[in-house]
């Protein structure tokens, strides 16, 4: 169940923080990949998008400015990639001489690239103090003819290890400090440089924006317990729940079983004093859910079924045949999984 | 990708067990929900199949002479159940009252049900010790004019905490043995009471299945490393492998950046002296793939990325732009993930 307002509440508070630092906002589409919710997006003053593969860009093209593919390119997809870029104006991202120089050789219409640049989450991304590297690049692709240089984009993705606002906000300030130096630096030799910074934990949090131009988050829209966990947001900010019918009941063990598991909601889980688990019950109604019930957690699933324990008053509420809603750990994942949404007014929205 | 012949040795082994064990082979469907594998199935003397949802019994309808739907029944799917009941011969499962009332009530067609029996594994079904609750239950099916009684169904899921094929032994005897005293018991008044048995790690173990009448493992197909981890197979035995792109290569820190991660993978991960690990790399080539790559770790995933931890000797064999494969944690939500099989002979097997 996708609850619009929620989603329209998150839209707003972060169409409305870009606005008011001058950012662009370039939303990434991979958390909701849907028409219908990029619909809703666009009334928020959005034309151009981010997302995280070539499927999911062919999925999006043609109701969109641009659309950045936000991972290191995958050379096994250069012929997608070419019909696409044909059609639509699309941005890759690159981070290593090796697709730079297959991409020089084999895009067949002009494309933009931005430079991944890691300021200390280690995934991919040219380490953000080899400014060497970093200009070659730039230099290479403003001589290239097919290549267009967009700027450096950066996902701060280390900021999912912060358990406090506090602490996002320290890794927030340096990265955007790496970045913002890092542009000062190049600006001098490539003058239209880009700098894009895009993870919902920083993103949700920072005021500072340094010198950073636009910003891609995608997770923000619907939001999860993990970012709850991380610090980035509340439970009220929790736009999407999934709905689980209860298949049986053990008042003495205190556990409800839901037809709900890992085809569903993916595999992602927290701990919480000692306690794993994989998602938070809440009551739901016509329309909206409510909060999550005290001493409550989906404890365990396996492919189909989970594990609630919860506290003797909340089992004797509940009968089987009822339904419980779950506020999923990892709200990608889980819609990724699900492909369809419902929202409490009744519409069933798209997902690719 | 899909191995067939291992797929095959897989179901040949298990075939061959339940033959010379006198059971009736009525494998489950769950990991590979493919209908082109069904009929490699078939070619194993299967006739009869079990599923987890009534969804996946929709699929397989019109196929098999009968489908178990092996999942406490769902009460809100009753339209969809009377409409495949009609054209199908369908089981359900049935461990609590407000359910067997329900169906009582509102099946319109004939249909078997097969009590869930908990044996200690503490997730669903009535349990074992509980003779009078099993007894009167299957009175009233046997009473009722819709429901036909089938018997006992009993997954021991706790086989999944096993960690050598003599812990998976221990529980094997302990709910083999609990199961047939069960049996013994009640065909005194229901003679033609039929015992369904079925998880992977006990199935693949043990020889010893006293009055056990019925199989329904169904990971056993294709295997994973949990199923290793649990001391179910070895990974000679794992017939799929999931084959990545290399998008970044980072020597220095040991690592490779695959184009793989939460969306294809799900989330399972397993730990080994401390390593938590998604997958492991193994070299594919044309024809199959090759053994796991020595310490070589699929260490961590995002929603589309995946970082391989790998000796020096590897990294320096492997390029951007080449393929690895990767093991899978856990087959069933990989294979779930992708929804589609290519075979290692070049064809391509549905998933529903």
């Amino acid at each position: 169940m996708l609850d619009v307002d929620i989603l329209r509440n998150n839209l707003s508070d972060m169409a409305e923080k870009a606005r008011r630092n001058g950012l662009q906002f370039r939303p990434h589409f991979k958390t909701h990949q849907s028409r219908k919710i990029g619909e809703i997006v666009r009334e928020y003053g959005v034309s151009s998008i981010t997302v995280s593969s070539v499927s999911m860009a062919t999925y999006f093209a043609g109701d969109w400015e641009e659309i950045t593919i936000a991972i290191p390119f995958n050379t096994l997809e250069i012929d997608e990639t070419n019909d696409l870029a044909s059609k639509q104006k699309i941005n890759l991202l690159v981070e290593n001489w090796e697709t730079l120089n297959f991409l020089n050789d084999k895009m067949k219409s002009s494309v933009g690239i931005y430079i991944e640049v890691d300021t200390g989450y280690k995934r991919s991304g040219v380490p953000f103090h080899r400014v060497d590297i970093l200009e070659k690049m730039a230099t290479f692709i403003q001589d290239s003819e097919k290549l267009h240089l967009k700027g450096l984009y950066c996902h701060a993705g280390h900021s999912y290890n912060a358990r406090s606002e506090e602490e996002i906000q320290q890794i927030s300030d340096e990265s955007i400090t790496r970045l913002s130096n890092l542009k000062r630096e190049m600006t001098r030799s490539f003058p239209s440089l880009e700098v894009n910074f895009g993870d919902t934990p920083c993103c949700s949090v920072t005021e500072n924006f340094g010198e950073v131009d636009s910003i891609s988050p995608g997770n923000f829209m619907f939001y999860d317990l993990a970012q709850v966990n991380i610090g980035s947001c509340t439970t009220d900010q929790i736009a999407v729940c999934m709905v689980c019918p209860i298949i049986a009941k053990y008042p003495e063990r205190g556990e409800l079983i839901i037809y709900g598991g890992g085809i569903h909601f993916s595999k992602d889980r927290l701990q919480t004093n000692g306690m794993e688990y994989y998602g938070l019950p809440v009551h739901v109604g016509n329309e909206k859910r409510g909060t999550p019930l005290s001493d409550s957690f989906l404890i365990s699933i396996s492919q189909e079924h989970g594990i609630i324990k919860a506290n003797a008053e909340i089992i004797s509420e509940l009968e089987v045949g009822d339904v419980i809603g779950i506020l999923p750990v990892h709200s990608c994942l889980t819609a990724n999984c699900m492909r369809e949404y419902t929202t409490f007014y009744g519409d069933f929205y798209d997902h690719m």
